[in-house]
């Protein structure tokens, strides 16, 4: 289980924050495209009461670093609201990436039982497992699933591979 | 790591699908509340080519119930897709948190390292880590999530709770 919370939580979450970084390069072809200014994207939203498509990136980055950083008992580096292009929303996704890089799975040897909170809780804890699998995993899929649906809402020429990116296929005849 | 994937596939998956569930009826009584028809937002969708809210409700089902019968090697049962009604797709989603009650941790005995394959792979495959890793849990979240946007666009009055349902928080003074 530390192994799969690593390839959970580590290398998933790295390759879906680098599939959400070139789905943001097809929005920059597609603004070029339509000859509008990229950053209207940013502040797109798909209800009124949602956060914008920069906010929803900024939270998955959030939340992928410190997942990683309070599964294995880690400080994680504070980084600053303050993107305002897409260029910029992508070198803090990059950071994020660069970051989560730095982790090993023995990193994550006793975090399914480790005693996870937040400031917000109140005092209360989850379990590493019950952390995972209930809040990390959901919210990070969540942020990053709605900015592609922003993008998607907004033109951008994007299909689930760009979502999912590519797949580490084994061929019949090697099998 | 048996454990972990019982744990998302049948007991986490059954807990998003149980949300939605509850999303749908906050959709009925939105519907109710300013007089239009509920089936208008299954119908509904955020982009003209993306599937709609019914469709991603159907595909979330799917997902969670052949992503249990392909890593167990067991068969799935079929599901025709004939919902017409908001009470239809509820009905939908319970007959797979039922089938996922089936299953035991003890159904997912190597399955990570099972080979998967689908039709449309042409042959290639993933072990079961893989499979569920980088196919089964982003593209379960995507639909779920995806429902969600569609609702959360046509103003149903749902946030992030009810998307995460709640939480097995112990008390401080329990700890």
């Amino acid at each position: 289980m530390p192994a799969m919370l690593h390839d959970t939580v580590i290398i998933q979450f790295a390759k879906m924050l680098q599939n959400l970084s070139l789905c943001l390069d097809k929005a920059a072809a597609h603004a070029a495209s339509k000859k509008f200014e990229p950053t209207v994207l940013l502040g797109s939203r798909l209800a009124p009461d949602q956060f914008t498509l920069l906010r929803q990136i900024q939270i998955a980055c959030d939340t992928a670093k410190s997942g990683a950083a309070q599964l294995t008992s880690k400080d994680a580096p504070t980084h600053e609201d303050r993107e305002a292009t897409l260029d910029e929303a992508k070198a803090r996704i990059a950071k994020v990436i660069e970051y989560l890089g730095t982790f090993s799975a023995k990193d994550f040897a006793g975090a399914e039982a480790r005693r996870i909170s937040q400031p917000r809780w109140a005092g209360k804890s989850l379990s590493g497992s019950q952390y995972a699998q209930q809040h990390l995993i959901p919210n990070f899929y969540f942020h990053v699933t709605t900015a592609y649906a922003i993008l998607r809402h907004n033109g951008v020429d994007l299909g689930k591979k760009d979502y999912l990116g590519p797949m580490p296929f084994q061929d019949p005849a090697s099998a």
